[in-house]
């Protein structure tokens, strides 16, 4: 490498190193014995023998790969299946499957923006859906998190252009709820369109929030979702109204210039989302061990499957997770730059895939850490 | 949908309708009898049993999803191995595996990038490079295809810039190479960093052309690659300098706000990648059957694994293209504006995975649909 690019690829490491924000991989290995409450498994889904068997089944029937896009021979059945199945779920008319959440984002926003478009985006809103509002080349206004007032003042300066409002059903670091109901109302009233993330709400409030707050299938709010967390697989999908997903097939380019989403990924999205509607007692049990692990801890249920224990510093909160770790707990760390409101936090996911005897000794270890941390 | 929405998407679709160029989904049954010449599983490894097998033992082993972002519980062993034998075949030191190639792209040149760094791209680049110089902030020089003089213009008016020139080593539509050593030799002299897409190039050559030209591990010359093409799964990968990866391992948000490649698929890459080392006469029966292909059809020879075939309009494209599929054999069909020079085309992948007597069959198909429409 040049100097100019080494010499830079050198400073930027050595700043992190002094802001002690540096962050590498950490392979796992497959029986490393750690509980995991740091990932999005919420219902354990991913290691369902069930879900397992049908990713196998999908390869050995469609392919490893699905070896084209989705616009050329790319689309399969199996995908088209499980569009129906989720958009009928989640209350959708309609779906269309991508090969992650994020690219899902990006192409809703990409292919409904523009320079004569205004997004009003919440302030804790998903990379995802940032990169997608600049990759839209759309007019931002970000909004206070969860500010339904500041979402009208938004809305009333729209100048006739055309609306997009983005928000997570349940937010990624805080876990809590989106004002959703006061959202549809405010775009129906302004002609605007919501566009609700559910990666945090498919699954843990079983069809979505939107369903359960009684938005489902209303024209003027869209969902996506994420295949690659309470469903344990990978993927993402749109769902809304037939003409809008085929605007999408026709315009958004993280969609036409891809491979469509490999079949072990869609064969197992699918049969997880069967499980999910087969066994509400998955969702039954995340709900009580979020509330129970909650008041445990000390702090605030969340509306979603992670639980978020704030901590005094980054370092203590590093400290905090290494010593959950050291006995056997995995949690997650988020510090600044990733943290909204730069809080630096244990995140601790919750899960239904945990058996009952790991469960308690990891609250049990939580706990002990927590107290000694906090 | 509001007003605003609904008419704005039926406008658009009545855009497309009257322009000729409306795209739907056509999902496949998975024993449909067409032959494909139109996807890209250069090798047929998408449908090789051992690579469908590895494909299910990676999940029993891994689950059917990853979990969790790479930067918390989701980087598995599995991504280690195979990032360790993905760099060793290219020729690179190292590599990190993200969900798909357009997550590739855009991380290496969004992590990159910015606004005080000058991206010079060739023409013809794939969109989720245009994609990511968008979302990078980056000041960009687009050339015109395969002009080194004009790179070199572009890398003189850099002006101390950090400066990031953007090829594929195979281009997507023509199927022509890049000037692959006079651009790695300007980016030499004028201290530029040369990132090549090996998306068409890994597997039709071998460990692709970066290494096949002598220019694997040259410092200033970096890789990025699908697993969705050749090696018949899904994903990514960026190939290069170890600090270079630690800096998108921090800095990369299409890497740290995805979850991790599904085992299924790291696993069917894998095996892939061993299948295409122990087996190089697959990519010498691509190499032998795009030769004569592009001789039966009197069109040039390419060097991917894409024979392009100009038709008169893109009315008479379409029409080759459904001529050929009801004789059961599927090719692709690129109109404006998904071409950068304006003329339609057939696309024709050759692929080492069509058993002889289809291949055979298909090319007669091929050259009788050519003549009746040229």
């Amino acid at each position: 490498m040049s100097a100019t690019w080494s010499d830079w690829l050198a400073g930027q490491a050595a700043a992190r190193e002094a802001a002690g924000l540096v962050r590498t991989l950490r392979p796992r290995a497959s029986d490393d014995g750690l509980v995991d409450l740091a990932g999005n498994d919420y219902l354990g889904l991913a290691r369902d023998p069930a879900v397992v068997e049908a990713a196998g089944a999908a390869a050995r029937r469609w392919g490893a790969g699905a070896g084209a896009s989705r616009l050329v021979t790319g689309s399969l059945e199996l995908h088209a299946d499980l569009e129906r199945e989720l958009a009928a779920y989640v209350g959708q008319p309609a779906g269309l499957v991508l090969s992650t959440g994020y690219h899902a984002n990006l192409a809703i926003v990409a292919a409904l923006g523009g320079p004569d478009v205004l997004v009003v985006s919440d302030a804790h809103i998903h990379a995802s859906l940032v990169d997608a509002v600049r990759l839209s080349r759309s007019t931002l206004t970000v909004v206070p998190h969860s500010d339904v007032a500041a979402v009208r003042t938004a809305l009333e300066a729209a100048d006739g252009r055309r609306v997009l409002v983005l928000a997570e059903s349940v937010y990624s670091v805080l876990g809590d709820e989106a004002p959703l109901v006061e959202l549809a109302a405010l775009c129906e009233e302004h002609g605007a369109l919501l566009v609700v993330d559910e990666a945090h709400g498919l699954g843990v409030h079983g069809p979505g929030l939107v369903r359960e707050r009684g938005l489902a299938g209303l024209p003027h709010v869209v969902v996506t979702v994420t295949l690659s967390k309470a469903l344990g697989s990978q993927g993402g999908a749109v769902l809304g109204p037939q003409p809008l997903l085929d605007h999408l097939v026709n315009r958004a380019r993280p969609l036409i210039f891809d491979t469509g989403l490999a079949p072990a990924a869609a064969g197992a999205a699918l049969e997880a989302l069967r499980q999910l509607r087969a066994r509400p007692e998955l969702t039954d049990l995340v709900t009580r061990r979020r509330h129970d692990l909650a008041a445990t801890l000390g702090v605030e249920p969340t509306a979603g499957a992670v639980l978020s224990v704030p901590m005094p510093s980054p370092q203590v909160a590093v400290a905090a997770q290494a010593a959950a770790r050291d006995q056997g707990v995995a949690v997650g760390c988020f510090r600044p730059p990733s943290v909204p409101d730069g809080v630096s936090r244990l995140r601790v996911t919750v899960s239904a895939g945990v058996p009952q005897a790991d469960w308690d000794r990891a609250v049990e270890v939580l706990l002990a850490v927590v107290k000694e941390h906090r």
